[in-house]
């Protein structure tokens, strides 16, 4: 395990040591559960309260934070990107190295820079194009004529059908598909008549996608993910899907085809989207939102009911069927209620 | 690519030509991305006001679409089957070869027919049947006894468990597993005791299977799929679940085991279904819809609430908790005014 | 297949044979289909309905339901769990061979019981420990320094991400990708930048992991799975998660990150859980609940309004919107309504 003294960590990261400089810590932990190896941080403030009991042997804090805490400390500007980037020193994920496994089978026409690693199984068809420092990771299979930019991570098994266009640094988990063809189909004499699917996929730079998430190629155009674009896990984006960038998505959305989303929206889990919608920039839904209209206003959306014990909840289902007789009824009782205040009047 | 004059695509499909017969296409595209080198089509009405501004070379039309624009159209019957048609014309699906890659693990056993297509490191196990033209892409795996009918295509990493018998046409996209173990448990002294799912899969003709959607093997008898039955990506359909002929799911569909759905169903995306249901023939499920009981009536049937601003939607969601008590302080209501409307006709 | 008559079967699960002892079965099948040649039983009193006229060879069957059924009949304390032991029986699984297939590419640091199997394509990466009689099968990726404990049986396909520590009896289905990196980010001028997901996994003895679900590493600790959790297909666990045991879960449900859920919960199908909730021992949540805080008193739980045909639904879904004017309008009324009947009391 590496082990760093607060003094290397507060120079690593602009930030000043409140306390033992020399003290070193070999890990990351929460304020619950770090012992005084392990340094934590204070990112959430509904955490405050485990300040005053970690056993953490320091914490990463804000400058108005400090007297907070009597422990020693960190004291930076953003704590909570700052452990971001600490996490990696104490990350113990295996390197690739550099080359190709000799199980690997790739087609004569590809290009893979030399310092790209093609792990053990892999697949690689015609006129793949793969760049510099690139992880393809084992059983991973690479479709005809797809182009992946430098410094990009593919996990085991995760699948491009043919030309699916990739950024740099782009980080793509176990079991994603992209490129699958979307679900297009015409009618012939009752009977569904698939489309062919001929557009491909465009990732910009920066783009994860979630393990087993789909992602399907394009009917006619590509399907686009823009930069800086992160989905979750278990994600579905249908053909002709436009992403915008720095947009964020929660795991389990689907979103029909031909829905465009702005830049820099976040979706929470489990949202479903008709197709052919347009959400602006900037809009926030909330968790299993059902969108089957175009958004145009930046803001938070949502939908759904909130959770009740079952038995109140049927109460409440059964009513809801209702409703709009519900609504009537008040309507004709506003009615109702104005002649007799009227009669009243003029009796008085 | 290729290259079609107006006057060999008329031909082709049976249509009439308007405008230049001389004027080739190479490629298909949306009216307002098409360029004069392509090919649109108008299927859907709401995309009529493109056809005004497309720099589309040609564009597929009805009859009766054809006096709403000047420039070249082909005049047919369907214009979106034609379009369907006309799309593999430009498809750059990559072709496999017949033959097996040195690369698959097959077993003894295994009948495939010449003409049949098996990719890298595929591994199919005993006394598996293959059809003739069928594609085995790289990294599928086949278990042992299944039978794979003529002209199927299954993408890289589609996976087969035993027992899974399926018709001719058939596609599985990546990452669709079929035959799964499904989800059936006794319990003995509170714990969890599996039950062994000892049916199979019926996949019928025709049938289509999106990426990473799971078919779980049947608990007694298969889990059947009938006839040109389309599912979309992530959909998940339980032990012994029966689907009818032609009927379409959208993505992250999720059947609860047994449940038996009729033919011709539309069900959108991210639809529940409870198990041991019947769906009839004919019914049309709104995305998102919770179905927790049968459905004996064709028809359009939906639950859920429509999106709002967070706002405004927590406002409803909290009068939804206390619906019951709304419908009774009516019913109170009605009683009362009654009441005081009867008195001052006595009154009066 | 192999046959039993009922005078052996009765003796192996401790039951008593009412009518031919030396009737034998070849089969197991459901009231409604089985023959002669099957064994069936009651397990739902929806299905007492179908004893009547089944052809059954014999019906595994309560004491009480005995007089129900005029066939033959093995009278059991359990009948249902007593089936699920006779399932395997029955099952026509093929049975994995221990030893290594040439083709799987293991490190050399790898320790791998010699009773365990090893299937072809498989890849094993550095220092994993496999345990006796376990079967990793084709296509099965295993990370640096994963520990999976004896008689487990990884599905083809599935993918461990490195270390990530499994017990006895596990059962892992085709597609499932327990380790991947969970979906942490801070912001950095306007960028995400990724968080190392330094925790790993760890799974009890006794778990069930569904098809194509997807189990996140911890961000610093570890995700826990407890002993006998069984998940179903293409469910999404974030990073952190803590499950306790025997909790169950239906398809397609997805827990963000950091939720504590506790022992012997059954949460349905697509069931969403925000992050960071506590969701006690006992509780229940029916299909599609949308769960956005923690629950702290055993029971059911539901949100969410039933189907509808989508012109009712609709009607309801516009008063929805209004619901909190329609809750002040009823205010209003009975505030109006008492004055009325105050003044009706006054002037008579």
């Amino acid at each position: 395990m590496p082990k760093y003294t607060l003094a290397e960590l507060a120079e690593k990261f602009n930030g000043t040591v409140k306390g033992d400089p020399n003290h070193s810590v070999s890990g990351l932990a929460s304020l619950q559960t770090a012992t005084e190896n392990d340094l934590s941080f204070l990112a959430n403030a509904q955490y405050k309260k485990y300040l005053l009991d970690t056993k953490a042997g320091a914490v990463l804090l804000k400058a108005e934070q400090a007297d907070m805490f009597v422990g020693n400390a960190i004291i930076l500007d953003d704590p909570y990107l700052t452990y971001a980037k600490i996490s990696y020193l104490f990350d113990t994920k295996p390197i690739s190295q550099a080359g190709i496994h000799p199980t690997a089978v790739i087609a004569d026409s590809v290009k893979i820079d030399p310092t790209a690693s093609i792990g053990a199984h892999a697949v690689i068809e015609a006129d793949v194009v793969i760049g510099a420092r690139t992880v393809i990771s084992a059983h991973c299979f690479i479709g005809a004529r797809c182009v992946i930019g430098e410094d990009g991570w593919l996990a085991p098994r995760a699948t491009l059908y043919h030309d699916v266009k990739i950024g740099k640094r782009v980080v793509i988990q176990s079991g994603a598909v992209i490129g699958g063809e979307g679900f297009g189909f015409a009618i012939e004499k009752g009977n569904w008549f698939r489309i062919a699917q001929i557009g491909g996929v465009t990732l910009g730079d920066d783009v994860e996608i979630g393990a087993n998430t789909t992602v399907d190629r394009g009917a006619l155009a590509d399907t686009i993910i823009g930069n800086d674009v992160k989905l979750d896990n278990q994600i579905m984006i249908g053909h002709n899907v436009q992403i915008g960038d720095h947009t964020a998505m929660a795991a389990c959305v689907g979103i029909s085809g031909s829905t465009k989303i702005g830049k820099r929206c976040i979706i929470g889990g489990s949202v479903g989207m008709a197709g052919h919608l347009e959400i602006c920039d900037n809009v926030i839904l909330t968790g299993m939102t059902m969108v089957t209209r175009s958004i145009s206003e930046p803001g938070t959306y949502s939908s759904g009911t909130s959770m009740q014990t079952s038995a109140e909840w049927r109460k409440s289902v059964a009513r809801f069927r209702h409703l709009d007789e519900m609504a009537r009824k008040i309507q004709q009782l506003e009615k109702r209620l104005a002649e007799v205040e009227q009669n009243d009047k003029s009796s008085s």
